[in-house]
């Protein structure tokens, strides 16, 4: 029995696997840091205290010892890397367990894609979870890949590695009792059901806690993090690429001296490249840490906090019968991770398979002229106008004679979205402004939250070419000039992730990114990632989609003839 | 479905059944209080801000109010009251949900014991917890009412109202990896286990964490507590009739300012007289709050602490989807507790039934000289000397003839205990110094663990007319003096327990105690509590059972010619 081993073992009875002698421990549980040796068997921890007796003898020398990292909400498929490069790069930094949705994979691929994530992490060294995505489709203003009922989720539940559902982005299913909603939460009332619940507050927020959604990642200021909190709802900081609320959270948090056992660190979504220089759940504590955050609590957020939230009692903390998880940090100011241990073990990454994956783009016939609307001089059109630095966007309007112009002068480009899971043939034709396109065009399939293929283009010829050349690799990024394919990344998983190598990946992205911007592309704007917002509906103010130009307030169609597709 | 309605009320949309204005609610999430209204519909929260439509509305005028108070271990039968009457003490004093571990009842009834206690608190307005008593016997010293292994306590373990595996004393059985004990924790491993590790530390305390306790209940230091936080095991401060150990605990963790949510409250044996004074988890916050600590920290342990600990997460906090469990009181400093509510009402104990019970009191013939040793008058005998103010005893020694001229002074007198469950005739005889007993006997069926009948008396006379008392009314306590019966409690329920109310039984008590002191038992000492533990043999230094005087330091019976039981 594994069991009297560890008792045995915790007794000094019998060798350890692994001691790691003089470790600066940290103990989530009492806030402290202490200096012992940490004795594992089989994967566990046996005893902290003085141990010797080992099969192997690491000294610590008095560095810092801290459970494992805990990243407490993420979505893989934004890196582009598929789930063991993902990992990979998210253990160098001392994570070793991932909370993952994987909300993008599902909108193409249905319950495949959520099998495929769980075949893609079960035998990497990291504890994969996976909350079910609750939002497939994300709206029903656009074509998914699939629908997920709750039946269809139900399939999962048991799954060991699955701790419940998703977050729940659809506030108004929720707030307005819509039967799939509550039949949704209730199949998952016994386990963790995540939300995002963006400003949402008062009777609202109050509501949407009796639903019984327990976390919330979307938290942009201290106010509503408490509110939160104050309604029961545990607050997972979110420090990502483009959202960064640590700074704004904690700061509140450290003023006013509230508890914290409620708060956990997560990133939802971080681009590989920022993880490369930062890391993730790491980069928090330094951060929390820098802000005058005591040391320990930081690791609780970052450990032990995250762990209780997610009803993972075997995870989090250094003592007795826990998982043997752990990051070793030189110091307690630079956070530099010297060594990483998942079950007793430095994780070993470089066998990973990667597993193939069905086709995922399937376009109906189409020409060039479909791609472009069919402007009448005189009539107005709205456009969607980017603001820099910031997700929302306004609404302008151009005649069609003065959109022409604009397209021209390169101020203005056609935007078009391709309904690509079944073939259906839906095009959705708009306008763009302040892309900064000035020849030639854009594309890919990454386009939240549908993932429908989304091309940008100054003229119809070269939005062709780039359309087909996704089509060619079953999905990526391309960019297309002059009537030629400049360079393409294929993302064959799913069309959203790459088999690649970090490095590999990263490199190619630079490249392209450079491209891009010798195609007028502005700089504060990445080419890729601006365009796959702008088929997401749910952010105000215009967005595009397979059914057309989309009103994000008022959630419906623009009516306007040539922006309507013929179907 | 009720859900929506919840969601509803919440909005605001579907009048409350109760709305309890204008509170300052201790909001246990972020360790503060803000005033607001509390909305109640079937017996949930839905909501907390303002609110005004409801069926009933209380205001409460700026009192406090607090989710429903935790008593986080607690043995029902040690207050000889059934579970009703026990229950509607605590919740007068704002305790919403006990954590009981019915180990008493057990010794002597086994699974029907178990099965009487959940029937008899399934429909108390209480949330009435059970952990499923882990060492029946507690000793293989000593005869009980049975034996229950693991697949016995199996049968419960998907109960409604069971959480776990209950204190897990036999620290020999799981450190020597016994597979009888081994298999127990194994049963209950995705459950929650209680400890019972009195002063044990070091190794052995790693290997007892290891082995997967996840509280103890028992420190009687800081130092002590702390290790056991640092090993991952939950500490329930403990503030009971015998053992208080809350002030050097918190003291501690106020000095070190150590982080509290593994903290709990708990009684483990708290008397009614005393309950009915101060109260039992409401006694450890105000004690907390004279001792320095934050008001709202003191109401963590009370309440959130406890419901985490315990996997309960619907108890312990004001929030929406919360269970409507609250104890309301007039101010932060005394803590009078003004009303209870318990899923959304105040609770109503009066038609609360006592259930029928079977006889448990089952004595094989015996006659007077049965029960009194044999003595020779040269021979030395240990005897059991009792220290003031202690539970642990000493081992004094008396030659048979001095043993008889200290009994006629009064200093000494017999003790004996019957095996009362299965009438094998098994009887202890024993000497004990200490007691103050001058005149009479003292009999009772209270007698840890096994309770066995355990009589003390100065002449086999009487100690023959109290047991056979006691053998009349199925259990209870008598006292008896120059062959007559003074007086005598019932304790029909399994001999621990009486159907009375607590003033009634208090009454009774009261009466008797002072009946014992006209015989002349010790002021300082409680003459039936005192006798109940001299059976216990786990204690230090010397103890007796039905199976004659144990060294209780060496594990062994002493072996005395005339002290042996003739079986």
């Amino acid at each position: 029995m594994i069991k009297s081993r560890l008792i045995q073992a915790a007794k000094g009875d019998y060798p350890a696997d692994l001691v790691l002698k003089n470790g600066q421990v940290i103990d989530v549980f009492n806030g402290e840091v202490f200096q012992a040796d940490i004795a594992v068997l089989d994967g566990y921890i046996a005893g902290v205290g003085q141990y010797d007796a080992a099969v192997q003898t690491i000294d610590l020398q008095g560095q810092y010892i801290s459970p494992g990292l805990i990243n407490a909400h993420c979505h893989v498929e934004s890196s582009m890397a598929c789930p063991a490069v993902y990992c990979m790069e998210e253990s160098r930094w001392g994570v070793t367990t991932l909370i993952t949705d994987p909300h993008e994979i599902a909108n193409v691929s249905g319950l495949s894609g959520i099998q495929y994530m769980l075949d893609a992490s079960a035998h990497l060294p990291m504890n994969y979870y996976m909350q079910l995505p609750s939002c497939v489709p994300a709206t029903s203003f656009e074509h998914a890949g699939c629908t997920l009922s709750a039946n269809d989720l139900m399939q999962f539940a048991e799954h060991p590695q699955v701790l419940g559902l998703g977050e729940m982005m659809d506030i108004t299913g929720v707030l307005g009792c819509h039967a799939d909603v509550l039949h949704k939460l209730d199949c998952f009332s016994q386990k963790i059901i995540d939300g995002h619940a963006p400003q949402v507050g008062g009777h609202a927020l109050q509501a949407y806690a009796a639903a019984g959604i327990q976390t919330d990642h979307e938290s942009i200021s201290y106010a509503e993090a408490k509110e939160k909190l104050r309604a029961g709802i545990a607050v997972l900081i979110r420090e990502g690429s483009a959202s960064q609320n640590l700074d704004v959270i904690l700061s509140g948090v450290l003023k006013e001296n509230i508890t914290t056992n409620q708060l956990a660190f997560c990133t939802d979504d971080k681009h590989l490249a920022d993880i490369r220089q930062q890391g993730t759940i790491r980069w928090c504590i330094k951060k929390a840490i820098a802000l005058g955050m005591e040391p320990v609590t930081a690791f609780q957020l970052a450990t032990i906090n995250a762990a209780q939230i997610y009803h993972l009692p075997h995870l989090g903390a250094i003592a007795p019968g826990y998982q043997a998880d752990f990051a070793v940090f030189d110091n307690l100011h630079d956070l530099n991770v010297t060594r990483v241990f998942h079950k007793g073990k430095e994780p070993a990454f470089a066998s990973a398979p990667v597993l193939p994956t069905q086709p995922s783009v399937h376009l109906a016939p189409f020409t060039a002229a479909d791609l472009v609307p069919k402007l009448e001089p005189d009539q107005s059109y709205p456009v969607i106008r980017i603001l820099p630095h910031e997700i929302a966007t306004e609404k302008g309007e151009y005649t069609g004679t003065g959109a022409q112009k604009a397209i021209a002068q390169g101020k203005l480009c056609y935007i078009t979205v391709l309904e690509r899971h079944h073939a259906t043939g839906h095009i959705g034709c708009g306008l763009l402004e302040g892309y900064g396109l000035r020849n030639g065009a854009v594309a890919t399939t990454v386009a939240h939250d549908s993932h429908n293929l989304i091309v940008a283009g100054t003229n119809a010829q070269d939005m062709e070419i780039a359309v087909r050349e996704i089509d060619r690799v079953q999905g990526g990024y391309t960019l297309v000039r002059h009537g030629k394919v400049i360079d393409t990344l294929p993302l064959p998983i799913a069309g959203l992730m790459s088999p690649w190598s970090a490095q590999t990946l990263n490199a190619k992205l630079d490249k392209m990114v450079a491209a891009a911007r010798q195609m007028g592309v502005a700089a504060w704007n990445d080419p890729f990632i601006t365009l796959s917002f702008m088929a997401l509906p749910v952010i105000p103010k215009i967005r595009i989609t397979d059914l057309g130009m989309f009103d994000a307030e008022n959630f419906m169609f623009y009516v306007v003839p040539a922006y309507q597709n013929e179907d």
